[in-house]
Parts: structure tokens; C-alpha cells; sequence
């Protein structure tokens, strides 16, 4: 068996240097756009998106790391674009990310919303690049007005307001889990994964994507901005739909247990391989940041 | 020869009416974000992209509607969507368009950014549906931080300050050419033209594109807001990159005249078939909205 850890560093350092390569030089023109996608995408991001891509292609079998390094790296300029977008001022109005200012505040609140447009429209260029509609329409359908865009639209309209365990589910099943889901079906679909395999993949997914954002929400309320590189405590000043809101701290840590376990549970028909995936999931409930 | 004007309200129709069948339907949870692309989408456009993407379809013997109604109206959400975005306050801040107060003015800012994710989100689910990855893959990069994004970003930062012909080439060819030009390609594409045929069509979109943005900063200056169904004079007041600031209006005129001829010649090699194109690209010239 090979060391988790170890397989998790080598395939973060794979995907940072995939995406160097991706992304265009600062001193392409215009320089700034690049510049200021490449502020957002390098640095301390964790990857999971990706390595959960590529962990999943593998586990099933896939070979080759062309496509799937193309495919998993969209994922995570997709997921950027997300977190430029959401740190808006008209949007959460976050100061820090990653360990270091926002787009927004390091560059202007113009460059913010179109690097990441720009940074959208690289994902597809990439997904493109592999040859398969089928993985950019799951893609696009993910992160659509019914996905990741709808669950931060219910997110930002909830704010201050009365809201039900339904309406939490809804956020973080779409704002978060739309896109991990994805990630782990596209790491399958490229594998060649059969029916049964792709349905206990998405199970895992759907599982895991709820547990990371009930872990995220406990982290705003209770991490250190430091570890974290987020700005912390955000959420309860801003009268955020979340989970600890909603059920308390002790309940929603139960509650993100039970989910991974859930997941975890869903790879047993995937055989002994799959101790990775477990692993990361395991990650989900013990990150700090 | 079919009568041009005919054609052009025909296509208009059947295009409205696929982008009522694939935009979600207002009532869709979260209505919002639904009722908000509606509201964009909906309405005065001219739909010039979408048009053009079909025409040049069947000038090449493209047969069939299905995909190429999926591919033409996904440039329209695309289009849209960076109306959208260009709209906003931090980018240009317009207060009207298409005939009505701008999305973030009806709505608000966040709905805004997030019904401009969306639509672009639409568009490539559209776009994959038809199976072409290749396809994709031409209007992602025609969208990214090298072509429509990269034109937006100069036409900001130039804003204010002195400008060569160099910067509103750039602008003009990025900004507004590159998706026009895509969107000649696709058609052809998918019509299954040659490299011939392509090259063409290429060179017509391209010329097509410059002398659309021309036109659009006349219009800009001389237009009545009533008739354009947006903000007039606007460019002289944020002292924009444009032809007329640089040339002076009598110049641009004839520039845009001379880019209409020469987009018109790249069609002789394409036969007589090519008068709808050619008519079409005699409308960006008369055009007064």
C-alpha cells in the first residue's frame, strides 16, 4: 500500500505544475489578466478538486495523464473563478483568500470579474482539448444556474435572513457539492468506469461535497484566519444559511462524520484500491484550512 | 434569390424562439437567477451572432437544425452574458440597455455577476451538447483572456488615458471581433466546410467584426439613446479607446465602409449563394441600432 500522504503531496505538486503550464505568462499581452489569474490559481490552494479527479481516474484503472491532468485542472480554474467571483464586494466582500488579499483588493474589482471569466473560459478550453463533450456538458451542467451558480445565489439571498435545513442542504449541495461531485465522476468517466462503478463514484461525491461544506462552515466559526487564509467569522456576522447556524457546533461536527462515513461507505464495492479516496475523505473532516 | 429582409425576421424568430426553449423556465427554483437571465436574454436583441452562425450553416449546405440552433443560440448567451458583466458598475457602469435598465439595475449587482456566470455556463452545456468538442474549443478561446475577456480588459484600462491605433485595433478585434468571427466559423464548421471555404469565412468574420465595433462607436457618439436601446455619448465621457476619437467620425465611416467591401469580396469564391452574408454584412453598415 502505498503512503497517502505521500501520494497526496506528489500528485499536488503534478497538478501545481500542470497548472503553471496551463495558464498563460505574466508577460503575455495583456499582461495584467494573466497576471491576475495567476495571483488566484498559484499559491497555497489545497487541490482537492483535482486530486480528487485524478484519484478517482486511478483507482478505476485509468492510464495516461494527459486528458485527465487537462480535465482535473479546469476543475480547479473553475473552482477559482468561483472563490474571484464570490469574494466580490457585491457579492461576500472577502479581503483574504489563500493566505493573501483577494483578487479584487490586490488588483481592482474590474480585473476580479474578468479573471474569472477568463479563467472559465481557459477550463473549457482545456476540457475541450481532451475531445469528450460528455465530460464539459456534466461540467457545465454542474456549475450552471441549477449548480454551483444556483447554490450561491440561494447562499447570497438567504444572508440575513429566516432560512430551513431545506434551504442549507441546497446551498451546499450546489454551491460546493455540484463541483466535487463532478470532480469525482469525471476522474471515473475518463477511467471508463461502468454503470455501477460511476453510481457508487457519485454517491461518494455527493457525500463527501456535503461534509466539506458543513467542515467549511464550522471552520469560518471556529478557524484561525491564519491557518485558514480565509477571513474567519464571517459567516455568523453576515446571518449566513449554515449548518452550525442552523443545528449547532456539535450537531453539524456528528453530522460531517456521518457524511464521510457515508461516502466512505459507498467505495466498499470498489474493493481494498480504494483506500485513498477513503483517505481523502478522512482529509475532509481533519483539515484545519 | 430569397428576400433578404424575410430571411433575416425568419431566423430571427426561430432564433428567439430556441432561446425560450432552453433557458429554464422563470418558475425553476432559484426563480431569481432564472427570471434574471430571462430578462437579459429575452427582449430587442438583434441577434446578429446567432444569425449569422445559421446563415453562413446554409450558404455552406449545412443541413439539418438541430445543432447548429444549439451552437448559434449558445453565442447569444455568451454575448449576453458579456453585456452583462460589461454593463456593471465597477466595468462600465451603464445604466441601459437592449431598450431597458441594465440587469443590475432592474435586479442587483450579485444577481448580475451570477446570471453572467450562468449564461456562460448555458451556452458551453448547449455547445456540448451538440458533440463537437472542437466546436468548444474554438469559442473558448475566442472568449478568454487572449480574445473577448483580453478586449475588455484594454478598452478598461485604456480608459482615461492616451491611446495608439494599435490599442483600438486590439480592442476591436478582441472585444467584439473575436466572437463574431467564431461565430462565421462555427456555422461553417458544422456545415462541414473546407479549409478553403473556412479560411473564407474566417477573413469575413474577422473584417465583419471590425467594421461591427466601428459602427457601434458611431453610434456611440452620433446614435439616439431612444433607437439604440442604450446609453449614447458615453465614450467621449469616459474617454474610450474608439475609431472616432482617434480618426475623427468622417474617417471612421469610411473605414467601416472599406472593412464591409473587403469582408464582401472574401465571399465571391463562395458563388452567388453568398448575397444573404453579404446582405447581412451590409446591415452592420446601415444599421441604427
Amino acid at each position: 500500500m502505498m503512503d497517502v500522504k505521500q501520494y497526496l503531496l506528489k500528485k499536488k505538486k503534478v497538478i501545481d505544475e500542470a497548472l503553471d503550464c496551463f495558464l498563460p505568462q505574466p508577460d503575455v499581452y495583456p499582461c495584467s489578466i494573466h497576471q491576475a489569474m495567476r495571483y488566484s490559481v498559484m499559491g497555497t490552494g489545497k487541490r482537492f478538486r483535482p486530486i480528487l479527479t485524478v484519484a478517482t481516474f486511478e483507482l478505476l484503472g485509468g492510464e495516461g495523464d494527459g486528458d485527465i491532468l487537462r480535465a482535473a485542472c479546469a476543475l480547479e480554474l473553475i473552482h477559482t473563478y468561483s472563490l474571484i467571483h464570490d469574494d466580490l464586494p457585491c457579492m461576500d466582500d472577502d479581503a483574504w483568500r489563500r493566505g493573501k488579499p483577494t483578487l479584487h483588493k490586490a488588483f481592482d474589482e474590474s480585473i476580479a470579474v474578468l479573471a474569472g471569466d477568463a479563467l472559465s473560459a481557459l477550463a473549457f478550453e482545456l476540457l475541450a482539448s481532451t475531445g469528450r463533450s460528455d465530460i464539459i456538458h456534466e461540467v457545465a451542467k454542474a456549475i450552471g444556474a441549477q449548480g454551483m451558480v444556483g447554490g450561491q445565489v440561494v447562499d447570497i439571498e438567504t444572508e440575513g435572513k429566516p432560512f430551513s435545513s431545506k434551504d442549507v442542504e441546497y446551498i451546499h449541495s450546489q454551491k460546493t457539492g455540484a463541483l466535487i461531485t463532478v470532480a469525482a465522476r469525471i476522474g471515473a468517466i475518463l477511467a471508463g468506469a461502468g454503470i455501477q462503478e460511476l453510481t457508487s463514484v457519485t454517491r461518494f461525491g455527493k457525500d463527501l461535497g456535503l461534509a466539506f461544506q458543513i467542515v467549511d462552515d464550522i471552520l469560518n466559526l471556529e478557524g484561525e484566519t491564519d491557518t485558514l487564509g480565509k477571513s474567519t467569522g464571517t459567516d455568523e456576522k453576515k446571518k449566513k444559511a449554515t449548518y452550525p447556524a442552523l443545528f449547532g457546533l456539535e450537531h453539524s461536527r456528528l453530522e460531517a462524520q456521518r457524511f464521510i462515513e457515508k461516502a466512505k461507505k459507498e467505495l466498499d464495492m470498489l474493493g481494498t484500491s480504494a483506500y485513498i479516496l477513503k483517505a481523502l475523505a478522512d482529509f475532509v473532516i481533519q483539515r484545519t484550512r
